[in-house]
């Protein structure tokens, strides 16, 4: 008989993708990416420095030339002929130079430039609005930590309810909600004590520490941006390099930053050898110091040590989901990319259990129909970018593993794009084969693009029965899931029984070892002993743990295949696992939001974020146009209706001109104003299109309800109300 | 000059109320008020005990006697007599102790035997239906922590979204989020890292912790409650013990254990001498171990350092409130209370700041006529019990410091009761002189009785400028506010001038500390200090960082006040702070809202939550009467409505009896249930009443939701709809 124990830990082969579902910590975006989306570019690049080398020799033979003219005492003409090729040269030298350097520095031309330039408007205006903040300012702040202000916060808040909504509400998920302190035992279990790791490297002198890959990383970057001067095989080499970093072990990382003579950036002093640092937070649980523990790095592990519970309250019924929104802690050696990679995030994470046998979805036809931009494994390997592809295609040509996978690719797709984000700067990328775990069925990523390239936002990812076996393993306790039979089944089931007896004779101290090889082959392998045995007597057989093979003989073991009645079926459940980083989510919508128009005289940029009122932070102003007590009654009166409508809002009753309040709140992103200009009827003014409807005082808190809540357009009710145009204002 | 750096380093005495504030960690309520409200009770008790020993004694003296009488042969008569008194004497005394047995066990006869069984029927049924789950259960789990299942989550995520509601936005608060992982500096200025501690002891050989206060206190309990033969003195002392528990200093609480001879409770070891365990969970933040950090314990100080930057937000007015809802983490020694005391929890705080010479409240007269208990520190101090007040009436009296607490009290007061909290068992109680932080100006607890007793579920504190300022020593970062004049007014400011060179010269090393000690008096000690040396030439004054008196003369100070003109008034504002326990409002509210009811064939006691919708986990659940595909239909049909209007719900098709089917849900607290009986009307039963309506298909979802947003009354619903008599199912 096979141990279930055995088959968990016979598969120990994990290599350093163990946590794709954890990747979120990883920006595979960039390295896999750059390679692939980037091969174009790269054949670009290395004619351009092969020219650039043929130039260069060129020059250099006809300086020669010219040198040898003088000395010859050539004609005069001829000399000046010879010059003048060598100044062609030149200046055709300096125009590949210039290309080169343009592609090198990124997507051509001042790309790059733009892209931090836009960034830093962006990022300014949402530190000067307290969108976010770096936490403990006033002590100098603590990298990877930021605050959300009250603008942020709102925005945030907007955000998880429509998640649950959209998620939770809709499919019925079993929301639950876990302590982010975790004892050592539970993340022992899921592998995160021993694999959760980067590489790391100390400034041998200073005690500083980088990140390994961070360091080779950069290093390749400069060299290719900046050294136009190195040979076409050595930006080859550190382009494979960058394309291969993610997949190096900590040997291979050391030779190449020794090779590479990499230092410490600060200090320029050597650099230890990589090694793995662990990045959760540790901490003790109790005061006696026996009971370590972790800030838990994702909320996953809470809802999978519940599955038995979780099981039992759905009626012991498949398929079903649990939900959890929750902080999530991880301790990055060197965090950089701004709220792009934290040390403490929200992260949303769902867990979706299916019958391994059965991966439809019953609501899969709702998305089946939904296009756009995926960008599957095939397409990545042949140097291809992302296409237009009808989701229903792509599931059933197989390229999307199956049904309910499909099903939460759509409706991450349909959740993304409520919120805000551009559909065009939004694909769905499939994992490559290296990136997977060895587990996993498949596993797709939504990623954004934004100033720092494309982002894994959603991680969406067929899991198998992994997690759920690591903690039957672990607990004792079976986290299976029973399909009772109609009427007993016969069923067939390999029996596997060594002969100790005979083994000990033969093996002596390594009996064991060879008893629960001979139990965890699985069928196919088993049948084979058993047709070899048969005709030859013996067999050859490799005992992992023992690392070499022993000869089987056929009194040793005995295998068969016998019938019985079985009442149920007795399985471990599949678990799809769409997972949400929150804080990237909002990061990228803040970009995709964020556009600037002239003010009025033209003489400064104004900025806007074009948040849907979903997200806006504050849904609406109220403003009376001057100062003055009955319009401020007024402006009151309709804040007391939009409070009782549950819309959130603000007055501004400051005698600052109304264009400068219109442009304060355009840049928090509010999307509709009401201006009391009279104290009969009001103006509602729309962020984007500027244009402004004239209603009457008790229908604003209505009509402003109505926009809001995506009940009515404002194509719609521009349509119905008299339109203002201020002659005033901002407009 | 005085310096801001003396005065706040110079008030150190904050003995171990320090963090009044953090008392959601101590259980003031049980120690003190045991001792107030009971205060009669122990009248009753001294005076039973004293009969007890009478009674013995007289016991003791009539056995003599019976013996003396049958020792010199008395008559049978006599003898027999004798012998009556003492049997009548023993039942006598048999009686006394029954009653002091009752008195002692709590609340006269098997109250707290019936607290016990109530508190176990609801733990069951919140454990049963996943309301909370012990976490990492599969592990055995871990003391203190606690998951939140299916319905749990939705109850506190009902709680969360009205507590943004009433607070955040009905006042326009500043919500912020900030991380739970904060550097040691920020918590080293609050004060957490030195005095945030509980004091534990250690058996000596196992070294299994146990809090000190706890084990002096069940030691007391226990023998005040089950050893009826302790002297009425023992008894007082005792009983006093318990009084004044939390004021005994690591020493005191040492001395005490000793002299009880108090072992540990699993072992019997000897127990090693109280010393303080800081409470936070410890952490390192970066990799180099150079970062000390901890898990917040409140979220509080996440405002207090963003004051700068949210005052600025506000447009630089007072007064505005800060708000933050998150996790807050405390290392307790040992978790006792289940749901009531853990290791981490839901704070939600408001840190509303004023200025400190105008602490009105704008919207005080909404709340001024709220009517509810209230107990004063006067009355706790004579034994008295709480009263029903009219909340205006504290606030004009000067019972509560000032209308913008006052203004706090009565908010919390609306929300705990629309929650559903019963009014009858919720007092705002006072602080003690003794309880209160020696800064704050005045101390509120909203406290709700359930079977542990009263208990503190949300603190609300006057805590004047003490946070702000102890940050702006600590960083640097002036974290004031401040008022322009509209014309500049001329001011008296105190000038003392120490002359350095003359102190220098009487003082040498000790010159600094006596500069620094008469730069740190008040205006009064300082004209005071002025006068005696105008007529005396010299004068004693007490230097507390020397611990001694020195003489200063005349020529060493310089005092006067000298006229300035100023246009503006800077100034520390004051923080009135409210601050949650989510979780213990949610336990206290599963014990208010928890019933039991006879089922239909009265063989069963069915249990049944009266949430309001508000907080209800689900709104609504849709039941077909039958398994019948026409049914299941329109039981889609409004399911659709149902998530369109925003209402959670659940639809149950399984052929379970719908009586049953009923009981599930009520044991849910889910306020309503459509029965789909025909196609075209269905029925709308209310959980309490178990009244039930009969509506049409079309309107069922618009019935639910008016209902269930609270636009609509029950009693209104009934009276206009046909009602519907059901004989199969529960009713």
């Amino acid at each position: 008989m096979r141990s279930l124990s055995t088959i968990l830990t016979s598969s120990t082969s994990v290599g350093h993708h163990f946590f794709s579902r954890l990747s979120l910590r990883r920006p595979y975006a960039h390295s896999l990416k750059t390679q692939h989306s980037r091969s174009m570019a790269a054949a670009n690049e290395e004619s351009l420095r092969r020219g650039l080398a043929e130039k260069q020799s060129a020059i250099e033979a006809q300086g020669n030339a010219v040198r040898a003219l003088k000395a010859a005492g050539a004609p005069k003409p001829e000399i000046d002929f010879a010059i003048e090729s060598l100044s062609k040269l030149k200046l055709q030298k300096a125009s590949v130079e210039k290309e080169l350097q343009a592609v090198v520095s990124g997507s051509g031309g001042d790309g790059s430039l733009n892209r931090e330039a836009f960034r830093q408007a962006v990022v300014n205006t949402l530190e000067r609005r307290l969108f976010y903040i770096p936490s403990f300012k006033i002590y100098r702040g603590v990298a990877g930590l930021y605050d959300y202000g009250p603008p942020g916060c709102a925005v945030k808040s907007n955000v998880l309810a429509f998640w649950r909504q959209h998620f939770v509400l809709e499919e019925n998920m079993l929301e639950v909600d876990c302590p982010c302190v975790t004892p050592e035992l539970v993340l022992k279990a899921s592998g995160h004590v021993d694999k959760f790791t980067d590489l790391m490297v100390k400034d041998e002198k200073t005690g500083t520490c980088y990140r390994a890959d961070h360091l080779l990383k950069d290093f390749c970057n400069e060299k290719l941006q900046k050294d136009l001067s190195i040979s076409t095989e050595k930006a080859a080499e550190l382009r494979h390099v960058l394309a291969v970093l993610d997949d190096l072990s900590a040997e291979e990382l050391g030779a190449k930053i020794k090779e590479y003579g990499i230092t410490a950036p600060d200090t320029k002093n050597p650099l230890s050898d990589p090694y793995p640092f662990n990045l959760m937070f540790q901490t003790s649980i109790g005061p006696s110091g026996l009971t370590p523990g972790y800030m838990r790095p994702e909320t996953a592990q809470g809802i999978f040590v519940n599955f038995k519970d979780l099981y039992y309250y759905n009626g012991n019924k498949l398929p079903f989901a649990a939900a959890q929104i929750g902080q999530a802690f991880r301790n990055e050696i060197s965090p950089r990319q701004g709220l792009l990679r934290v040390r403490e995030f929200t992260l949303a994470e769902i867990e979706h259990f299916v019958d391994p046998e059965d991966k439809s979805h019953s609501k899969y036809s709702e998305v089946a129909k939904l296009e756009f931009l995926m960008f599957p494994r095939e397409e990545q390997m042949s140097g291809q970018s992302a296409k237009r592809t009808v989701l229903g295609e792509a599931v059933s040509k197989g390229i999307v593993n199956n049904e309910t996978l499909g099903y939460f690719i759509g409706r991450v797709y349909l959740f993304l794009t409520c919120l805000g984000i551009d559909k065009e700067r939004l694909r769905f990328r499939q994992h490559l084969a290296n990136e997977m775990a060895h587990y996993a069925a498949d596993c797709w990523d939504a990623e954004i693009e934004c100033s720092y390239g494309w982002i894994e936002c959603v991680g969406i990812a067929d899991r198998s029965a992994y997690d759920l076996r690591a903690h039957t393993e672990k607990s004792g306790v079976p986290l299976v899931a029973h399909e009772k039979f109609s009427e007993p089944r016969e069923v067939e089931k390999l029996v596997i029984a060594p002969v100790k007896k005979e083994l000990g004779l033969a093996f002596k101290g390594n009996q064991k070892n060879v008893v629960e090889a001979l139990e965890a082959m699985d069928e196919k392998e088993a049948m084979e002993m058993k047709a070899t045995l048969e005709s030859k007597g013996e067999v050859e057989f490799y005992v992992c743990t023992l690392g070499k093979n022993v000869c089987i003989k056929k009194n040793m073991v005995s295998i068969s295949k016998e019938k019985k009645k079985e009442h149920q079926r007795v399985f471990t459940p599949s678990v799809i696992e769409p997972s949400f980083g929150v804080g990237r989510i909002i990061y990228c919508l803040y970009e995709h939001s964020f556009y600037t128009r002239p003010s009025k005289a033209g003489d400064e940029q104004l900025n806007v974020f074009r948040f849907p009122p979903l997200v806006a932070p504050i849904k609406c102003t109220v403003f009376p146009l001057v100062q003055n007590h009955q319009y401020e009654e007024v402006a009151k009166v309709i804040s007391k209706s939009l409070t009782v409508a549950g819309i959130s809002h603000k007055i501004d009753i400051t005698g600052t001109s109304i264009g400068k309040r219109y442009a304060r709140t355009d840049e928090l992103g509010v999307p509709f104003a009401v201006t009391v200009d009279s104290t009969s009827s009001v103006t509602i003014r729309e962020r984007d299109s500027k244009d402004q409807i004239r209603v009457n005082v008790d229908e604003a808190a209505s009509v402003v309800k109505a926009v809001t809540d995506g009940l009515r357009t404002w194509q719609d009710v521009w349509s119905t109300y008299p339109h203002h145009s201020s002659e005033s204002a901002d407009d």
